[in-house]
């Protein structure tokens, strides 16, 4: 709807680049940089309400961006459903197609194409029409969603074998210290625990031989009996690598994620192994569905609102596995406040999502907001405040542009391989599988 | 959310059972009574908003829809995706269950469960709240639902053999004469073309034997070339007749509609022909969704908000079709205008619906709402106006609230059968399959 002046037009929309701290938190590609892109959406509308987004913040998104922002100009902030065609439209195809053309091969979501990439963009532009939406109509974006169903959302430990700090001191320091060991980790684990009080915990894996990873989940079965652990190893794995992983594992997983790439690899281990298999790789469009429930692929999805187009999709998604009796978790990649709170509202909204989610959030020491929010009990407590109910903090924000523009470091494109060559100058993504 | 005052919280609602004039269109069943029953909901908000809602209103839908009436008082519009929840304990059982008892077995909707009743009445409730927030907030239903993606909606004319009038010539009067043979479905659809402008035709079937049936779709095909045409028995053949049947329009037909009961049977039909296959018999709930679509058993779902749950469910079975690639139409029963208004409102919002929906509205000669609304080019308007953007005239319905705390001929649950039986009283619903 474009003809009519209306106090919920869209007036304005800003985006700013950002560069945010990042530790040393290692995957089967390499490293995280010392700091990563993030690109924040602040939109306005013709009323003057400011509405937020948070979403990747690499070339290739911000290409797509720039015209999705001036496409958006004098449209509502209601018009949703209309996103996925002007989004097509502006980036020159079709609305259905996810693209074949790998981008960005081996990637750690699969592999990328320019219809994952735009789904991406997307959906911190829904995520800002619905804070906007939210804070003028004095409701929460949880009840734009259909209410919510709870009012905590659970989120779990994602334990990353670390180094001390970057490859030549580069970037912000933390006094974490090192996990390369099951020592190390069930420290990490515990101190999350202390802090945020996580019950659950999540290791990223795929970093070392096999058997190193399995003494780290049993060390954390042994620290915190119990307890839901799960394991990544974002498809480093052949196939008989990950049922030997499974049944070794199969008393102390809720479950095993990604241990191979594909649809056909995932349903073999799946086949041969009683521990639910979790994809954010294999299925992370709705285009991969229909195939992986067929084949029985997978047991959970892990839903990312950054990957499935919004708040709004990700609904969909929990409906569709709903239907086919496929488990929900949720996913998450570096992210900030804004997107953590878009995260608990949606999350408060889906009745199946039965296994804590997924973030991020305490790696990162920077934030844009004026206040970061609360882990608590493992929980994040879900408002009732208009919006998402956060407040963007200006001055952090232009701090950490500016950190942006002055980047000639080449850190403007998240690059987990070009990162860990710093320490070894030899290194290339390792060919899968890796062990 | 209960706890604060809101001009969004449920104050008040008033329940109005009503008998709407139903033209003697017969069905595998039997006959439509000269009176079918509805339910009126007015869901009156702190804010002094009121919205409508619109659903079946025989007797065990009176008894759900009563307390779930009670229970709603305190909540907010907002607060739907705990509808499911509430309306689960207010009748005694859990939230997800569709129950396994057949309250009214036979029916042209497949086996009728408690959890199929509920959906039904929740979705009169749904809509209500939907119908007020919208007024409240000045928008439209549709952009509570993510915003249209047209501005009309196409409806195809529906055609039904009939009597001139109902037997002992009971119930309104209409000059539309029987309509028994070819020439007179013909004609039929030509009235209703040359008055809606209606390009799409479906006719009831399981009526008459199929070869009668086929002559008539044949007349249609010779009547309107090129226009889609289907045909819906009602399940009340065998696979070997729905084949040869498919076998013999497959020129002509869109779609064929429920030719037998079953997921099983559609299976074996569909594996046999070239003609997609559309239900509201075998796939009516979620729950049924992925046998059907893993054995191939229907290619179009029709949906139905009274059946689904709503206009929000109704958007997430869209969501579930168009990830496995199943068509979706739109199903209709015996209606008025509050209703012809949500199935609008929520098909402006659907991308994937590529189907003429159904209506029974030109069939209606009566409403509740101060002006009928309109359909041209065999579409109808998608409006801007707050909420479903109609007027109820509570003149007329205290006039066909009266009619039904009159009704002493046992009206107040429709049976088509026993409507039947005042023309042959050794009517009996046929065995399947009749042919």
């Amino acid at each position: 709807m474009t003809d009519a002046p209306h106090p919920l037009t869209i007036a304005e929309i800003r985006l700013t680049p950002i560069l945010v701290a990042d530790p040393p938190l290692l995957n089967t590609q390499g490293v995280h940089q010392p700091y990563t892109p993030r690109l924040i959406i602040e939109l306005v509308t013709e009323g003057g309400v400011t509405g937020l987004g948070e979403t990747y913040g690499d070339t290739g998104y911000l290409d797509l961006a720039r015209p999705l922002a001036a496409a958006l100009i004098g449209r509502r902030v209601t018009d949703l459903n209309g996103l996925p065609a002007l989004a097509a439209g502006v980036c020159g195809d079709s609305p259905d197609a996810t693209g074949d053309d790998a981008v960005h091969a081996g990637g750690l979501r699969g592999v990328r194409t320019p219809g994952k990439l735009r789904l991406s963009v997307l959906s911190g532009f829904e995520v800002a029409c619905l804070d906007a939406w939210g804070r003028a109509a004095g409701l929460p974006v949880h009840a734009l969603l259909g209410g919510k169903l709870r009012d905590r959302v659970e989120y779990g430990a994602y334990l990353f074998y670390r180094w001390a700090e970057h490859p030549g001191g580069r970037g912000e320091r933390d006094d974490w210290g090192a996990a390369l060991d099951p020592a190390g980790v069930v420290a990490q684990a515990r101190r999350l625990a202390d802090t945020y009080g996580f019950t659950s915990f999540k290791l990223k894996g795929g970093v070392f031989e096999p058997a190193r990873e399995v003494a780290a989940v049993r060390a954390l079965a042994a620290a915190f009996p119990g307890r839901p652990l799960r394991l990544d190893p974002n498809g480093a794995w052949s196939t008989a690598t990950s049922r030997q992983v499974a049944d070794e594992l199969a008393d102390v997983l809720e479950y095993l994620e990604d241990p191979v790439g594909g649809t056909a690899r995932m349903a073999e281990v799946a086949a041969g192994t009683r521990v639910p298999l979790a994809t954010n790789m294999c299925v992370t469009t709705f285009d991969e569905i229909a195939e992986a429930f067929r084949r029985r692929a997978v047991q959970v999805v892990l839903c990312d609102h950054h990957y499935w187009g919004g708040l709004r999709a990700t609904r969909e998604l929990a409906a569709v596995c709903r239907t086919f009796g496929v488990g929900l978790s949720m996913h998450s990649n570096t992210h900030l406040g804004i997107s953590l709170a878009a995260m608990t509202q949606v999350a408060a909204t889906v009745p199946n999502l039965h296994h804590a989610c997924d973030t991020h959030y305490p790696w990162q020491t920077e934030d844009v907001l004026t206040e970061r929010i609360a882990i608590r009990d493992g929980r994040v407590d879900v408002g009732d405040a208009p919006g998402l109910g956060v407040t963007l903090d200006p001055d952090r924000l232009a701090a950490l542009h500016r950190r942006w523009l002055a980047d000639d470091g080449g850190l403007r494109d998240r690059d987990d391989a070009a990162a860990m060559r710093r320490a070894d100058p030899d290194w290339t993504v390792p060919a899968v599988p890796r062990w």
